[in-house]
């Protein structure tokens, strides 16, 4: 069984569980871990994600001399949802010769808001002859790559509608206070203008989609908009009144010739019921798909994550997105 | 637009569909048309698919000269079921240097029950560097590309479950008397022995499972029972009284170090109600897809094996699976 040798980069919740589920598996080795937490520098990684036993590896805020010692196969990469933000590490990683996946959602299609940046990205992972890659559920999976996948089995298809309804409930207390809950609507607008709310990613889905049907986009819109609670909600970590914010209703919108031809529609709030992942493929046999119970948002990203590592690794050089992998499958 | 050149090699029902596919889309173009039957050669093949118009294209018998004449980017092949059948028409297509999208069901996995003669088609195939796939949307799609692409957002898993329901009422007269509709017991079970109620493919859904997820598989065991009408059925083609043979049920399991570790469930009978494609996956975290009303096989089957041609034409040469292939999907 080959073994890829990855480097952890980013220990917040995401990519300590990336690290958790390495460790556990047989065919990942993680060499090295990066983070610059004062809290996790220094201490062995198997204690900083909760194991019951020290992995040998430190967790360093030297990046650079950690891969250059460690020479990774792969670097897991989980720092933030911007390429603008991310991109110093980017080039750092490429750099340093090393294969990338990030969960960094703006880079699941950098295309679409940074076409120059993805041009300079492509160019400087051939230049380093090194793979790089952008996913997580979502971007990168259950709005996008999984739609493209059940396009397959299409005659034609005219229009492409994904909606997706998460049970906030059921998450970590981060995301439930990121979706607004408890707040006023005006209390919500505000956070929505200052970005905070706003999942990252759906334009990009929406891009990847339009670019795998081969669809040239005129338009591309976008809204927020605040749910509302009907009743009062209780979770672990928050009370919402009936009239207060439960959650967060995202639409994404792509044109085509002026017609709305992507719908992906996004909604996230407390006690959501059903939850549910529903692609439909409008055309002249309509063809619908759904997971009952919506994809568990972290324990996805995790997962796709590090399964695409080994097609990574394989790919040629260059930045590559999910519709250029061969099927990422899960693998012991 | 790329535009990619075709030649049609059989004309059977799903030969005819794919023809007709192909006519209507923008990135193809029908070069050439093969055929046996005396009453398809030497007619215009806009004729023998039933389209109002000509289109310049006369089917011929001599596969061999077509495409030399020809040299189209890719042959779609359907002409039979079985490896050895269609072996003659394989080899002939490779060595004139074509690739091949073949609907032929063994081709789908041919390493499952004929592990010489896909070793061959490897070798045959990269010396005249020609990429060749068989596909389909059963084998080839919905009971092992789909699980396996669905596996990519799983942390881990422990088995494969996959239902598949069709309803044989709304399909053709052929499929209808192939499942044994309104047969008894006993002439169905002379109909399995003679091997002509059996569907083909559900070994090979099993083995390519087994390779995607990296399984070993040490036994593979296969069922085929009928299913007994409980009420009066009456079809276009077909009434069968209570008692009587209705369609198939069909179980496909492969095992892993003893366990059962892969099902492949498939029911096609007059009435099924409801009709569905379901696909399980066990492990710490169970998940779910659903396509309601189920994937109609005929549209289906025709739609992957023309969407896969862009695909297998970029690929480098040798035999592939729908594993191996970026993801395929629905272009105009």
């Amino acid at each position: 069984m080959t073994v890829y040798r990855v480097v952890q980069f980013g220990l917040g919740p995401i990519g300590q569980e990336i690290a958790r589920l390495a460790a556990r598996r047989e065919s990942y080795e993680l060499v090295g871990a990066v983070d610059i937490d004062p809290g996790k520098v220094g201490r062995d990684i198997g204690e900083v994600i909760g194991l019951d036993r020290a992995l040998g590896v430190t967790v360093r805020s030297d990046a650079e001399r950690v891969l250059a010692e460690t020479k990774p196969d792969c670097v897991l990469h989980c720092t933030g949802s911007y390429l603008h933000q991310v991109w110093p590490q980017l080039e750092l990683i490429i750099r340093s010769g090393c294969n990338v996946v990030s969960t960094c959602e703006e880079l699941s299609f950098p295309a679409a808001q940074h076409p120059d940046l993805a041009q300079e990205l492509d160019r400087l992972a051939r230049e380093h002859a090194v793979t790089v890659l952008g996913t997580g559920v979502n971007p990168g999976y259950v709005m996008d790559a999984l739609p493209l996948f059940f396009s397959g089995i299409a005659q034609s298809v005219t229009a492409v509608r994904v909606q997706r309804v998460q049970n906030a409930s059921t998450r970590r207390r981060p995301l439930q206070a990121k979706i607004g809950s408890g707040k006023t609507v005006e209390e919500f607008r505000e956070l929505v203008a200052a970005g905070t709310v706003r999942h990252v990613g759906l334009q990009e889905s929406v891009y990847l989609i339009a670019a795998g049907l081969g669809w040239e986009l005129d338009d591309y819109r976008e809204s927020t908009e605040p749910v509302i609670a009907e009743r009062r909600i209780t979770t672990q970590y928050f009370t919402v009144e009936p009239g207060y914010v439960c959650g967060v209703e995202q639409l994404g919108r792509g044109y085509v010739g002026g017609e709305e031809k992507i719908t992906l529609h996004l909604r996230m709030y407390l006690d959501a019921d059903p939850a549910y992942d529903k692609i439909l493929l409008e055309g002249p046999t309509p063809l619908e798909l759904v997971i009952p119970g919506g994809l568990q948002g972290d324990r996805a990203t995790t997962a796709i994550a590090l399964n695409a590592v080994p097609r990574v690794v394989e790919h040629a050089p260059g930045l590559v997105t999910m519709k250029d992998l061969p099927i990422v499958t899960a693998r012991a």
